[in-house]
């Protein structure tokens, strides 16, 4: 059963695809639900909280990929189950995240985000205790890559399995970390 | 001789730093240099042609590295050349890119800019011919990881030379190219 805030959230979502997020308006949003824009804004005064409402969720399913993975022993252990964890979560999120990354507002609200702390630790676990430069640069060059190869709309002929598979082999072979 | 126009860009840059793109105004620029916002307002109508200033001749200088790149045979040297030359020009860069990338207003005119086809053309590079979802992931993920680390601003400590031979080495593994 989907509330009326969903039905919001789904209407923004073709907009933002169609007009970018700076592009759609609320009454905008209204239109294309066929009501008025005075009900748009009792679910969500601004767009900013459409937004947060699509964001928040994912930034926050961050949060268990960090506890479980600091459970692991060794450096190639966390790496091999942060790669799975997070592939999957950008994997499945692929098609929003085409919409959504590098949209201005997006960016602004990601990086004021306080899951940002997150993605900190995510970053510190993969790249293990007394990093070399070497190692650093390799888990900045994977966390940015994944970032934009996730969202690439020219990978979006590739089926999420393909895509999930190639990512993580390509992750693990910049990081030099064998599969099992 | 620095001009009107560079001292007005150098002042826009060291406020961009201080306050993000959005947070300065032509007033800002004109209240650092002692001037009047008319006297801003002279050589750049608005703060877009100010970030456009700094960004062109950037931009513009990816075009040799592709044409240059063109005239190797083998997808292996095109993509040592390019590496090499699109790693200079990023970490050349660097502080100005840690400064500007994620910016909404950067972000937008970037990718609105005419020499964006010269980066496609430059990704088409590294692909090569007929590639493999495998290669195609690859090169996506080298090209995003180049961009994010190359403006990553808690890799500034490492030296200029040392950043550049690391993003090289790790693109070349990623790429699974030999380095002669």
């Amino acid at each position: 059963m989907r509330t009326a805030r969903d039905r919001v959230v789904a209407a923004a979502l073709e907009l933002f695809a169609e007009h970018g997020v700076s592009g759609t308006s609320l009454q905008m949003i209204a239109d294309r639900m066929g009501v008025t824009k005075a009900a748009v804004y009792h679910q969500f005064p601004t767009k900013e909280e459409i937004v947060l409402a699509v964001i928040d969720p994912i930034m926050e399913g961050l949060q268990p990929i960090a506890t479980e993975a600091a459970r692991r022993r060794t450096t190639a252990a966390r790496r091999r189950y942060i790669l799975g964890a997070a592939i999957d979560e950008i994997v499945r999120h692929r098609r929003l995240a085409a919409v959504l990354s590098f949209d201005p507002v997006v960016t602004r609200l990601v990086r004021r985000h306080p899951a940002m702390s997150t993605i900190t630790r995510l970053v510190d676990l993969l790249t293990g205790p007394d990093p070399s430069p070497a190692t650093r640069v390799d888990v900045l060059m994977v966390a940015g890559g994944l970032v934009m190869a996730g969202a690439e709309p020219s990978l979006s002929d590739l089926p999420d399995e393909t895509l999930k598979n190639h990512l993580y082999q390509t992750s693990l072979r910049t990081l030099r970390t064998k599969p099992i």
